[in-house]
């Protein structure tokens, strides 16, 4: 089956009990299947996760499963049935090549405006090859973010913590690092303190210490950072999830933005700083988020 | 031809020398129209704007492309053909009831992920009835925007001066006025200042002026506030786009929020405070407004 593999989901065709099969079906890949009504493409109204597949092994569905219930749950979207979604999941699994390292994209939109319904896909594409960012590391520019530490808590309406599909400042920003000669960017408050990267998570290693902006309601919980922690606290090194300040960062001995797709990226450059790769973590994150984890 | 009615537009069909007719073709109503792939749907990266139909004439459609254009800059979008947008606008309007009001969308979206091209379209919906919100009013809650007054010139990445696809927060901040019981909401800077509602501008009498927030890089400048400005001038009465604080709002003599389709709303409530409804300019606003407008 050529890839793009898109399957077209009906939440509303399955209820708590119902049976799922036959709630979703594939579209070929270049075939039109969205409304122009559609919220998600109008209003940027929906979330979204990114799974990679591994050699035929989807990494962390639960993960991300889970995650998906916290963003609809923000947005006040319908709750999705996860039967639904497995059940889409492994159908689509059994479509895609066994081998290599693929993209899978859950997408629940508010539906078509006036419409009585949400909608939904999955959608698989190959992976873009990340062998030189997790290798050779990528550059890195911080940019502010406009907010302040706080702001989540005092205005949850700016749903921080959802995976929403609006998604152009994070994208703006990308274009703003490449114009400033990086690979990505680190957005920080505008009180000085670190948030999380467009599509990733910051992980520091600080003192020793493995260290993550805590997931405040400011910062997406990230999954491919959490299972790393996980993978950390298991061999011993110490982790902490708490506020760092961009001092702190600067000052950091190593510095990663972790990701499902392009996983553990070393920081080379930081705001024109030179960085070290530390390669033994480094090469130990890669191994272990390509094999099997659930 | 019935509604919604839409047209699918080729952007890169249209060079600047080039016949922009046959460079658009209707789709079906209910058919789908775009890929899954679509960057407006995946990451609400796109751009638009929303024009007013009354009684067969497009209102302000040149303000209306200017202001595509500038987004389009902002979001480093292709140039906006807009002979080519001008052609689709009149061959729409030429399909479209001639009485009554409508709602015409345009989009231009940054197009299908890893494909060549942008996309773009244009539908025509009917209006929603705003007859209520004209006459008597609507109640409104300030919500804090999570950013300073002058974070816009700090941090253009925020894309705050484009209307982008990206509008999840601006939705859910409408949910968070209804859940206060209010029909609507003016963002308000977390210093103190006010910016816009999420689709709309605000005009406020103050001191007999009316005064709009001034159109800096935080705000969209409003195509219904220009012109109503320019009609409320022609009239002799005094307007300034000036900083407004939140307490300057509060102490109004009346509040209006305008926008293209539902035209000038009069607050009758704001957090919680009643305000009078000033029959005499609500009354003169809506008929310049439903006049055909260039």
């Amino acid at each position: 089956m050529a890839l793009p593999y898109t399957l077209i989901i009906d939440p509303l065709a399955a209820d708590d009990d119902a049976e799922v099969d036959g709630t979703f079906r594939a579209v070929p890949a270049d075939a039109p299947a969205l409304r122009v009504g559609e919220l998600s493409t109008q209003r940027g109204d929906g979330i979204f996760e990114t799974i990679a597949v591994v050699d035929g092994h989807v990494q962390e569905s639960e993960a991300h499963l889970a995650r998906l219930v916290r963003s609809a749950e923000i947005c006040e979207l319908p709750v999705p049935n996860l039967r639904q979604w497995r059940a889409a999941i492994s159908f689509a699994l059994e479509q895609v090549p066994a081998e290599g390292e693929l993209a899978m994209k859950l997408v629940l939109s508010r539906g078509v405006e006036h419409g009585p319904a949400p909608t939904a896909w999955l959608s698989v594409n190959p992976a873009a090859d990340s062998t030189a960012a997790r290798t050779q590391g990528i550059r890195v520019v911080t940019l502010d973010r406009g907010y302040d530490h706080g702001v989540a808590e005092r205005a949850p309406w700016l749903l921080l913590g959802a995976k929403t599909l609006s998604y152009a400042v994070n994208m703006a920003a990308l274009r703003e690092a490449r114009r400033r000669g990086a690979d990505d960017t680190i957005f920080v408050t505008s009180d000085g303190f670190v948030m999380e990267g467009p599509t990733s998570s910051v992980i520091a290693r600080i003192d020793g210490v493995f260290v993550t902006p805590r997931p405040s309601g400011s910062i997406l919980a990230g999954t491919t950072q959490a299972s790393l922690f996980e993978y950390i606290r298991v061999h011993d090194y110490p982790v902490a999830e708490r506020d760092m300040t961009i001092d702190e960062l600067r000052s950091a001995e190593a510095i990663w933005l972790v990701s499902s797709v392009r996983l553990a990226a070393p920081v080379v450059e930081l705001d024109g700083v030179p960085l070290a790769i530390d390669a033994e973590p480094t090469d130990a994150f890669t191994r272990y988020l390509l094999s099997p984890r659930n």
